[in-house]
């Protein structure tokens, strides 16, 4: 049983020119369950970089608002750009599960192959298959995400994915990181299509 | 009689250098009321310059939330140090009621002396006076917030003050613009004293 108010920490990247090795702002929201933000965090990762774990690593065990934290959660396994995230290497290092949702089903070979440009492709390959199998979750009527877990039984992430989702077709601390995440680079929120 | 879900755009600014004359980021959240947020909006000031009521009044008339707006709101009727918002002219060019709120009596006196450092006092200081007569405002049983405000009457901006104020004793787009502006300085939010 999933506390109604736990703590989930979710993140989302600002807009970015792609290719330009330029610095993106990441963007944590703590949320209480879907309920409403209780802290932010801000951290920057370089376009196509691979410094993403780290840095997220770094941001979550030096915040003071770690002790809260129950669970990590990303809107898709990459920030800016192709910056991987190493779900497996996060929660060993950070001890808090983490979840990784995805709108629509993701498209692996074509993920596979635009890596190919990269010449480190195999570690970065390596990174999405071990985030595990992509399991689907209906968060309204007629209405899912994809998601990977863990650290969290498949019950427990999917209880977690739903009642976070409370204002929109996606947990409410992705909401709220990609609205804050876009007005800090653009100037203004937009929202999702 | 205002709507529970009335769009409230709240501001705060981030922490900067006293005297720096540096930008500092300036957060602005959408909220229906006191419930939850909806948009954000960001724009820069300079530390102790004379830009604030401009920057502010560009962003919200640009802005593609601006018909959801019914009113502003402020921490205090400076931004960055001494960079004063003159809340008669925000409200004439933006057409939106503004609110001030400051969670202690403000000290006048002080703030005029610290003003005479300025060369020019006189513009700052009739910025001051214009905003008008700070009033109280019971939100909670023994806790006041002090106000002002242009485009409402009284009894409006007491009922906007109270129906806001839901998780602190500070209007809710207020929390989260100082929650957010932190976040984005210092890489983590802190809280109130």
């Amino acid at each position: 049983m999933i506390k109604p108010e736990i703590r989930i920490l979710g993140f989302d990247d600002g807009a970015f020119v792609p290719k330009s090795k330029e610095k993106v702002p990441v963007i944590g929201v703590i949320c209480r369950g879907g309920k409403f933000l209780d802290g932010a965090l801000k951290t920057e990762v370089i376009v196509d970089g691979l410094d993403a774990t780290e840095k997220i690593t770094k941001l979550i065990n030096s915040t003071r608002h770690k002790q809260q934290l129950k669970v990590i959660m990303f809107d898709g396994i990459t920030l800016a750009g192709f910056n991987i995230v190493d779900i497996k290497k996060l929660y060993e290092e950070t001890k808090l599960p983490v979840i990784i949702i995805n709108r629509k089903m993701p498209d692996l070979k074509k993920v596979k192959n635009a890596l190919k440009n990269f010449g480190d492709f195999r570690k970065r390959w390596k990174m999405i298959v071990n985030a595990g199998k992509i399991k689907e979750c209906e968060v309204r009527e007629n209405k899912k995400v994809y998601y990977q877990s863990v650290g969290l039984s498949e019950e427990e992430t999917e209880e977690i994915i739903k009642l976070s989702t409370t204002r929109s077709f996606i947990p409410e601390p992705l909401r709220l990181a990609h609205l804050i995440a876009t007005a800090i680079v653009k100037g203004e929120s937009y929202g999702r299509a």
